[in-house]
């Protein structure tokens, strides 16, 4: 299995990259990577790493997609730029699959020109994964998609069915639909239309209708779809909703004597909740529907996170991830596709 | 000054109304409380404050809005319950507002029929507030209106604007628009709409743009507008990563006899951040653009919060609020309202 690597993503590029592909290494190690990006910059920090070195290469790709450039701006001249050389690596069956910290709507925008959305499949989404009281919960999509119809939400409920079950290994992924109440006459009509179709028995989707925002967290469900506009907003209020906790639990040790002398005892188990929630844990996010495996990762992590962002690429290849979708969409009758522009309005991540 | 309490309302009506009546009244020893609901449960429990029984009344309204009664089904048969009664109370002017604890449509439906909305409010919202790193952001809207137009968002922002200054005391606090980014062309065509609308330069808001989901609780701004269906998916979001949170950090302090022994050193530290993020000091959501002073309590809260919930109305009555909203929504111009129909779909909360 090869792996093509955006070298010159996010903010600690390359060196998040080299090092991220050297902790994936020891963890797949029978996996090859290919870098994209400026070999000046990549060659030295490959030769750190010897094992590294052994398995991968380097493809020469110096320009960088800027952090604000917009998607249409990379379809229009982007194409030298390392991450749509490393993009177009998987549609030349150069690599199995593909990671970048880069900017969002740009990876997308390289990924639905270059490799094309799946047969059945509208618009693509973007998924994760984030921590909750029973395990882990798949939320899409992030933001890829700001406004959605009924049949996205379908395709979306169907491929993370698939994505529930390829990364976390759920048997029968419960799937329900992100609403502000649980009676079936909550939300609009977009999403009574999606629910009702999902309700339907034959389709690959274990359905339990319509969930509530504290659900993300509690867990009730294991794949939970909504739009991109309210997925974006979910995504960043746990994220900020764990800051502002934080920050609570350091100024409470902080604030006495006492406090202080407990956290030197419970300080251990603290490091260990940490770990447990660290977000490069759940780093990753997969860009669903396209014929070719393209994650995303976070533009601010580092190696650590890099390398949880390889392995979800990693999973979803060896578990011929786009077959199973494609498999289980054709069983879901929403009539002809609509084309598939590439989406231009990205939530930024 | 007297509030109407909807004494039937809520899981723990009617023993958490009238005990958060006598919290009430010793904060606010100016106000005059009265009861609507079945005066054979509030009298003997009335008889057990002596003080607030003196500065209190009984209006028998024995019938109780169920907790799932739809809003339309209250509007038709709900007139003789005691939320009614009590609301109409603020209308007939034997009250200046009004608490309940009940079932969040079936108040607005409530409200919106015998309050009415404000001169140029096309839909009233429904606004709170909650802890952020910089002290506390006011949301709205948290689920009366699942979709709303660029003159909802508006009047929410002139809204809000008001309502942060009157109950959290701010000079002039900052508004913006919930997105999934900051970029001008990021979101979809309502909010740019509304985006340009508050850019005017002569509404009486400090408009600054667009703020993304986690900084609801980064405090970035004072208030935070966005339709119904994004803030009631935003505020459970949020409470249920407190959940999550707290249960993490339950599990560090039990997780080791080392651990448990900080706890004992450090506990008075986290009880003080329980009691500052504790959810009963920010209960009490606002139904705003009615013309009447109408308040929301979590259904699920105690005494304590029931007695936040009436210290809204009060602030909200004693700062008059709907005339300084009514006076800044006649700077806005907008066009003739849209009729005010009743909510009938209200998110549950």
């Amino acid at each position: 299995m090869t792996i093509a690597l955006d070298a010159m993503g996010g903010d600690k590029a390359p060196d998040a990259v080299v090092a991220g592909a050297n902790i994936a290494r020891k963890r797949h190690p029978e996996v090859r990577f290919v870098f994209f990006g400026d070999a000046k910059l990549i060659e030295p920090r490959l030769r750190r790493f010897k094992s590294l070195a052994k398995v991968a290469r380097v493809v020469n790709a110096p320009e960088v997609v800027a952090a604000d450039a917009r998607p249409s701006q990379v379809v229009r001249t982007g194409r030298d730029t390392s991450m749509w050389k490393a993009v177009e690596a998987v549609r030349d069956g150069a690599a199995d699959g593909v990671v970048s910290a880069g900017n969002t709507g740009a990876l997308m925008a390289a990924a639905m020109f270059t490799l094309r959305t799946l047969p059945d499949i509208d618009r693509p989404a973007i998924a994760g994964f984030m921590p909750s009281l029973r395990g882990e919960t798949v939320l899409l999509d992030l933001g890829a998609n700001v406004k959605c119809d009924a049949r996205n939400l379908v395709q979306f409920a169907v491929m993370g069915e698939v994505y529930c079950r390829t990364l976390l290994g759920a048997q029968e992924p419960k799937v329900a639909l992100l609403n502000v109440g649980t009676e079936e006459t909550k939300g609009n009509e977009i999403l009574k239309e999606a629910a009702e179709i999902l309700a339907a028995a034959d389709l690959p989707v274990t359905f339990c209708g319509f969930v509530e925002g504290d659900d993300i967290t509690a867990g009730t469900v294991d794949v939970i779809v909504t739009d991109g506009f309210t997925g974006n907003v979910a995504l960043k209020t746990v994220e900020g909703a764990a800051k502002l906790i934080g920050q609570y639990i350091r100024q409470s040790f902080r604030s006495s004597l006492m406090a202080g002398i407990g956290y030197l005892f419970a300080r251990r188990a603290f490091a260990k909740m940490r770990r447990r929630t660290d977000p490069r844990r759940y780093n990753g996010a997969m860009l669903l529907g396209l014929n070719g495996i393209c994650v995303k990762s976070h533009g601010g992590t580092d190696a650590l996170g890099f390398a949880t962002a390889i392995g979800v690429a990693v999973d979803m290849v060896r578990n011929d991830a786009n077959e199973l979708i494609a498999e289980h969409l054709g069983k879901v009758d929403l009539g002809p596709t609509r084309g598939s522009e590439p989406a231009i309005k990205v939530a930024s991540s």
